[in-house]
């Protein structure tokens, strides 16, 4: 079973999370995520909830944090996911180990995933360069000199997989399920989401 | 500022929860989550997370619990939504508390929204019997003695809009912004989410 580890921070984009997540479990793909940065616990329940709060509010308590995996046990994963929402995914994009982790993993051709402003991350990643890319068109003047900017809604180049934002996430997380599972796989699992025809 | 509420248990759809929290915030609601039944803690950390477990495994923290909204509180929501996920969706529409709010808000001509499996309970709460529903193609055969069941991606019906799964989550959290703010603020918030030219 393959697996994919998706990162998360404070003010990551819920739809862009929760979607890819999702589509690769129903994917037959194991899925954990990982907190990148901290957390945070209810005001008003100091032993409640250790979650991060999403762009729009949403509240999600993440399965791991980044050093749970020290050791290179984040290697074993077969593919990296980057969420987008512009405060989560500057969290994630700048921080060293998630440079040092993309980079390695890219190397070891596992698959790496970005969307919207997730893919700030290949970038600070030195991943994929001159190669095509895609992202939010907000954060695309930060990547058109180092890439060939596409804006295509899926972008897949070699093991690099990029995105463009909430309603390109559906035909996102597919690519990875194909990518990791087959396209029978992915075929199998479409019809019961009631996908719209051209995602 | 229209208000909204999201009904969340153990076993919720969480495209279906998330997608409908996100866009209702980008589309100017105020929206909070009332967790139905109840909730559960980290095995491996007792004073961590309360959280519902979602179908597909993404933990998520609800805004309030029910009772939290005894004395009529409920009431003042503009608009009362149940996601779909069957475990979820059973016991959101089994609960009695729920099937007395959503009666009581539908006859206060609240909006009533209804995804996936969560149409369930429009049919326990007995609401809009005979007019236009839809649901998850899995439950259909639940609702057709009591409605007249359609297939089209989002149906409303007076004030009970319903709709038929994650894939068709968009094109219902974009209605229920319409019915609550109007047709330009939808309009304005679909741009930056770069969706499918037909949801």
């Amino acid at each position: 079973m393959p697996s994919a580890l998706i990162l998360i921070a404070q003010g990551t984009e819920e739809m862009e999370y929760t979607i890819t997540y999702d589509i690769l479990v129903r994917g037959g793909v194991k899925v954990q995520s990982a907190l990148v940065g901290s957390s945070q616990t209810s005001p008003t329940d100091p032993h409640g909830a250790k979650y991060v709060e999403c762009t729009r509010g949403v509240k999600i308590v993440p399965d791991l944090r980044l050093p749970d995996l020290e050791g290179g046990k984040a290697l074993d994963y077969d593919a990296i996911i980057v969420p987008g929402g512009g405060p989560g995914a500057n969290t994630i994009a700048n921080n060293s180990d998630v440079q040092q982790l993309i980079n390695a993993m890219y190397g070891r051709g596992k698959i790496v995933a970005c969307i919207c402003a997730g893919s700030l991350a290949a970038l600070k990643a030195k991943i994929g360069t001159d190669n095509d890319i895609t992202s939010h068109p907000s954060v695309k003047d930060q990547l058109v000199k180092d890439y060939t900017y596409r804006e295509d809604r899926v972008v897949i180049a070699d093991n690099l997989i990029t995105s463009r934002g909430p309603g390109t996430a559906f035909a996102f997380a597919l690519a990875i399920v194909e990518a990791l599972q087959g396209k029978e796989k992915r075929d199998e699992i479409e019809g019961p989401m009631i996908l719209p025809d051209k995602l």
